[in-house]
């Protein structure tokens, strides 16, 4: 089970589709193996970048189950914003029952006081149960919601189920700190923080407190490496490989294409069969691709986990997977 | 199956349940012999005041079998707007297989530009089928989405499924004057027009041009009979008629409560044995609560439908109208 | 100057135009000589509805001069919101050089968390200075800021110049007796609360605890017979009165084109010489006008105040102007 | 006047203030110089990060004619946009016979359909006149607004007086593509494409056609630099020079506290004496402090414009390239 203590990188999981926008339970288990050979510490899934939106109710179970099973050990924290309680409920309910480690929650836009979130949060936990662990999710741009230091710490104190934060009120160094800030004065209950936006703030994020990452940028295996050379103390050394994947991160982070970036590049490391989304969805332009794969070139010459990728056809690689 | 011949009242349905939030199926059976008794020429179920976010999936589509199995011949439209196309996909086909007439849709507020909105359409058709007919809810205030004439001429040209419009851009008679224009130059193919809100433009609507109401206000025989008298060219007893429920339509307009309001007069009408929403719902203030019998009592002395409701206790009704 | 016992109406003004644009310097005297006929305790100019967007500064100045000059000793309330302090300073200065009562501020968009809603009235008092009196308008429907009557409470403690909240959290009667409650409990000073909301809930707004109206129906004189009448303890033909305008009441409450509705009346009732907005305006089709002319006609029958204004010309009036 | 082959970088100036808030016209012309010394081909005042909303009517025009005269013969764009037309008006009106070469308009949020936004834009030409140039400022994330590319042709076909797109659809590297294809098929008459976004895309928007960048990141030389580079087909070191820069240019784009950032890096670089923002404003934390100067020591290693700058104190630069 999910607890305060949690760190390092839970990657963002996508969700593995077949060109005909079925589920790709084959590239499901090489996904988990994947970021797993990656040395992330946990898995999220059923985020925003998951698609959760285009499943089932029964596929999101399924696919759940699966990923949940491969984990093993490795802890998935599954996504269940919902835009009604009942939708919530049954989808904690199946997850937790097949052994995630916790949920996640953002609230939705309509919630607009300190008061409205923070009873928002309260329902949240009468509908999923007090024994849940859970994640806020803090992400103002997407959710229309602004969380104060003090909501979350209000939430914290009510609610010893809520382990996590996932920050990513763009970009907010300052609220890392301020959230760091009334843990370490004694205001709030230590609860784990990491950050997601694509991971562009990764690199002073770590060094104001934050405790890891939760992002889906398509090279896990460098945030695992930031998170443990910032720990380590070692800060040049981590903005030198934070700066060399920049260009794509930034690239990455486009609205409405940034997931087509990201299965392109999972799927060219080897990590999913098929970059295809389940419709609606959005695909790579040739522009587009041809940019990319200028990106993992340049990448390449300073981060050996890109090379070949921008190969025609990219080198088979027996690495992380 | 619903055409773009459907006109009067497609009354919104509740749903209804018990006070610990289980859906009562005893009163789904007399709401719809309520509703019918009122003399509606279909129900729309499963709309944002049918409380449908709350709904499990497996609640929803049972709920719209006992529903449709007790409307017999009349027709039933199943509201189907969600964040994505799979769960839109699932409950359409679930309540089309189960006998629906028909689907509602409001597109989110995602999708802003003509092109977006039209596009959003062309999915939807994709995602329900070509053969499914549907009802574009337009509807700014709840979904942001501003939909242009041009564009529902639109969406008509490019889906013949495409048979009835649910107008409430708030209130917009200059807009359904426009679209019967449209119709009536040749501009646009004939679609059914019925007018939301709440109904608190219906007087001007059905001189406009609009075929009717769908809306869910508790008096639904007043809207049929509005409908009536307009369609009969008695304007002056139309507006007699809708001028003394006014007050009350107002008062059940309330964002926040006007649901919980909606309930408790449709209880009272012994429509529906409980006036329970599930969670999180809201109820009525001692306060508000007199100040719909003092509502009711007024409108007792200009309308025999409201007599004995505002009594206390409530004068047992045999039949509703 | 404005203080916190401020009751009764404060009609929101328009901006009297002539049909190319320019301010009609002799209708707003005669605008304001009709106010006062009505009754009125003050007013409130500048307002949404005052079109004050499309004045430029001077003249904006020069309107607020005459206005408030022609008022003599009747209170008047300016509206400052705007987009940035400086725009709001200058003009709170210039309007109270001017003698103005006090002026009104609405919170941008922008602001969002209770502190944050806080702290943008900390500024504003910082702006206009601590010795100007201030009225809290309270609009979330037209800001997009929802204000908690506890962070009401904060602005109220945190500032003596603060004395009126415009209340038009539609439609919001709970509200009303929330912030009221507050006062009755001591938990906050007391301030004076007037309603919005083109007035259609001002018949139990007035039960619920509010001193009076702030809004600008075409009939300002019923308003304030609804006050009196309520508080004088006659329900019963408050309500009656109310009743009998609320089908014109809502019809002006229209966006879009509640403005021109308002405009128009004024000038049936010889308040203004032309209901021409300043562009970007809104007029009213044939159909509208004719819409209008018949709920007046309606509305003669139950209020003398209404005899001969849909008369064709109509009859000019020797009453209130 | 500024036409359609304008090309280049236009940089979104700062206004510079004293400590105490006043205007700092001594660095205004200062700033000037240091523009002009950075071979930018224009500059563009009063826009969102020219705090234009905390300046009075007066100091607006006032501050436009001191940067006008001592830009000379570059040219001017001032940014109009403005809640009303008056305002928008009386600015356009004065900077024009002060000598601007254009204004700059972004919609307000509440135009929403196509036809709503190409009638805002009619509006604004009837209000500016049809002989002064202006530019749509393309920004949805700030504005609310989506202006597709047929619309942008729509508004470039009714008026010959738009001569420039101020794209940030960020990033909208994809429309940055369509527009252009839109002027090589003839589709629609050429207009300057200069790109925004804190130029966190310009190396590749140079790429699919853009003539240049609009926007204000502290090394506006970095950009006079990336789009010389590009149009001379140094596609590598174009990318190279970016790359060093995208560490700070991220950092400058956080909302919030960008403009700080970006006021302070002016000041290290002698282009202003002071960072202060007229209130509301933001500054920079002591982290914040040594966060951006551990990216400008890093930068130095990279690119001698930041040498010296993180120095403790910073060394006098002379002249500033």
């Amino acid at each position: 089970m999910l607890d305060a203590t949690a760190a390092g990188v839970y990657v963002i999981a996508v969700t593995p589709f077949h060109g005909d926008g079925r589920i790709d339970t084959a590239s499901a288990d090489r996904m988990v193996d994947f970021y797993r050979g990656c040395g992330v510490d946990g898995m999220t899934i059923l985020g925003m970048m998951g698609e959760a939106l285009k499943l089932e109710t029964d596929e999101a179970i399924g696919f759940s189950r699966q990923v949940i099973k491969r984990c093993g050990t490795m802890p998935v924290i599954v996504g269940v914003s919902a835009p009604g309680f009942a939708a919530m409920r049954a989808l904690a309910r199946s997850v937790m029952d097949a052994g995630a480690a916790g949920v996640m929650i953002a609230p939705p836009g309509t919630v607009r006081t300190d008061d409205q979130v923070a009873g928002y949060f309260d329902q949240c936990v009468q509908t999923i149960g007090a024994d849940v662990p859970f994640v806020i999710q803090d992400f103002p741009q997407a959710s229309g919601v602004q969380i104060a230091p003090s909501v979350i710490r209000r939430i914290v104190a009510a609610h010893a189920s809520c382990v996590m934060l996932k920050h990513e009120d763009w970009p907010g160094l300052e609220k890392v700190t301020a959230v760091r800030r009334l843990m370490e004065e004694g205001a709030m209950r230590r609860i784990s923080t990491l950050c997601g936006n694509g991971g562009i703030f990764l690199d002073f994020e770590t060094e104001r407190g934050a405790d890891g990452a939760m992002t889906g940028y398509a090279f896990p295996d460098m945030l695992v490496d930031i998170v443990k050379m910032q720990k380590a103390g070692e800060r040049d050394r981590a903005h030198d490989l934070f700066d060399a994947h920049l260009p794509l991160m930034r690239y990455e982070l486009q609205p409405g294409i940034g997931l087509a970036v990201r299965k392109h590049v999972l799927k060219l490391r080897g990590a999913i069969a098929s970059d295809a989304q389940r419709a609606p969805g959005t695909s790579l332009s040739a522009i587009a691709r041809s940019e990319v794969k200028y990106l993992l070139q340049r990448l390449a010459r300073r981060d050996r986990r890109a090379a070949g990728l921008a190969d025609d056809p990219p080198l088979k690689r027996s690495g992380h997977a």
